[in-house]
């Protein structure tokens, strides 16, 4: 199956949906927000052609469930707001929003989001119907999206840590892994491994970035946040853990070792120092602001969340109440890629893992996503200036 | 349940889906060719703002299955042929399609068919991967898509005869039906039921003529196709044979006289007469070119189609097997909505009702759609001239 078939967040609206597993992508999207508020203040301030009658925005990745409309009354709070303090004008702009993920993704549940949606942006924030318009652009965000200098603002939330493809070569034509016992480009990998997940990741970001620049008018801005390097003492991440119960299945014969040594995720978590190497090299944007920041596992959860009830694992402590939480949200990102290699009937027992690993992780107090934030703005072409 | 949730083509790849039973719409589609070709010849001819960079177009009622990216094939390369003819260029503008339906519309199916469809307009057609982009903006035609004079030609095939809304006052407060034993307005409906619905359309055409003027650039071209009244030689139309298979069901006691006085479809077969009056009434458009056409019921049916196979009915003659097919491809459409008032479970015995009548229809040698086609330019603004 190819790449782009498997890699979309859990659909519908079950438990181990995405739509129903997102609180911790709520929280992240509260960090954001600042950062998106000044992005934007920039953007109104910089004033580029037609922006005061239509601003055309695009959410890169846009996955699907409530996070999905949450981005986007985000974004038009931030124009609103922004829009009435430079120029204390009641009227507001059209907003164009495209959300885009790959051909795969539940758009249609999203839709089904949206008159209730625009209902609500009428009410709390005065947008009059018709006055935010929401399409949608399905396809590969390494590939061209939108027409030639179109669109003003990019903006994509955990989504370009997500490579276009396994890098080549980390099995061999004999079916020998480089990367035995690991599923990703670890601190445990050889270095030609991290290296052949490097060059991916710079190839795919180069593109990504070369890409978008085209699509974005001179002086556009595009903010993107995904997930990072942590530090040496941040313990274990969330891949880590997922790794350590596949190896323990294989390990007690519930799954072929050569399954675990053919896998690999095409996912890269590079470091501040690397993001902003490939941007300055790439050359079509200017760093404004640049941050990475950390966030507890558990981050989002509440005992008022059903997740207790909801949770298959019997509850016997606080660590492991919250460790369903993590692994309702995690299961909903991660399942599909994993079942499409390792296959359905697994997943209740690796997550049941998974979760015990994360309790533990919790307990120790070294349960942290690392993320980086990074606005951007597309510079004027030569001829311009 | 709003009107909007359940007006909408029977989704999915099933044997009642609209996927699998479009053939009929493909033959429209076939003598709309021509009139495409030369709406889009007189759009590149007449060089609105930013047309050789970009194209934008939009498909108002796009459906889904096969026929929602047929349209797109067709408009792509009409302006591909147009293109090459005027300028013997063979850079291709960029295209930006929007596939426009209502909330509830299976998109995701068609999203699934984009990857395929993109590699074989690359191979067929020479438009290179990113050089078309595909994207979707669900709502209601009847309300704002767009952004102000964004766009440069409007489709829509077999959509505007749906209306808004089921006009009001059909039934009183009491319960009692001005329409009675009829679904729509049809010749035996009282004039104060004939008035109400031609009311409604006049209503509903003029909102979208006003508003998707508004949303194309002046010279911007709309084409527009839906089934209009035939003649008075044409026996029963297709709504008939429902409307008598339903009644069928009532006086043989297997439904409520109450449901079927209580049902009006908000769908309207206007005359040529009326949609010329109602463009020339709103005034943003100027006329083109407009015709009628009519198309027999199995029109597009062949028998190396595997209705017979699919049929639930019996084949004993020649007409029952085209009835068939003209049924399935009636209940792709219209299932849906009847479901929702009838309940799923009369389905089965109501559309084999319908094939009956449908057949002796065949036999009699009467039984036609009949279609309308317009071609609209949007007027300049006054300011402009």
């Amino acid at each position: 199956m190819e790449l782009q078939e498997v890699l979309h967040m859990n659909g519908g609206e079950g438990d181990t949906s995405y739509a129903k597993n997102s609180s911790y992508n709520q929280l992240v999207l509260t960090k954001v927000k600042p950062v998106l508020e000044q992005c934007i203040r920039e953007l109104l301030r910089a004033n580029l052609p037609n922006i005061n009658k239509c601003i055309k925005v695009a959410d890169l990745g846009c996955a699907s469930g409530p996070n999905t409309l949450l981005t986007v009354r985000d974004i038009v709070q931030s124009i609103d707001k922004v829009g009435q303090e430079e120029k204390n004008e009641l009227e507001h702009p059209t907003i164009q929003i495209f959300l885009n993920d790959l051909f795969q993704n539940d758009f249609n549940s999203v839709f089904k989001l949206l008159p209730s949606f625009y209902r609500k942006l009428e009410k709390e924030n005065g947008r009059k119907i018709g006055s935010c318009l929401i399409s949608a652009m399905p396809g590969s965000f390494y590939g061209r999206l939108f027409p030639e200098e179109s669109m003003h603002f990019l903006h994509s939330c955990y989504s370009v840590h997500w490579l276009s493809q396994v890098p080549s070569g980390l099995v061999t034509e004999l079916g020998i892994s480089a990367n035995k016992g690991i599923i990703y480009s670890s601190k445990a990998s050889p270095p030609p491994v991290q290296k052949a997940y490097l060059d991916q990741f710079t190839k795919d970001f180069t593109t990504f970035l070369r890409i978008h620049s085209e699509e974005l008018l001179s002086g556009g801005r595009m903010l993107l946040t995904c997930i990072c390097k942590g530090d040496e003492s941040d313990g274990l991440n969330t891949i880590d853990l997922l790794e350590r119960a596949i190896n323990d299945l294989v390990v007690e014969g519930l799954l072929e070792e050569e399954k675990l040594d053919s896998f690999n995720l095409p996912l890269y978590t590079p470091s501040l120092e690397v993001v902003k190497c490939i941007v300055e090299e790439e050359g079509s944007f200017e760093i404004l602001y640049l941050e990475t920041f950390k966030v507890r596992y558990d981050a989002g959860f509440s005992i008022d969340d059903d997740y207790q009830v909801r949770s298959l694992f019997q509850v016997y402590c606080d660590e492991h109440v919250k460790a369903a939480y993590v692994t309702f949200f995690f299961r909903a990102v991660f399942e599909p890629i994993l079942a499409s290699h390792f296959g359905e009937a697994i997943m209740p027992d690796l997550f049941h893992r998974f979760a015990k690993n994360a309790a533990k992780a919790l307990r120790l107090g070294n349960g942290f996503y690392n993320s980086l934030i990074i606005s951007l703005a597309k510079k004027p072409e030569k001829s311009d200036v």
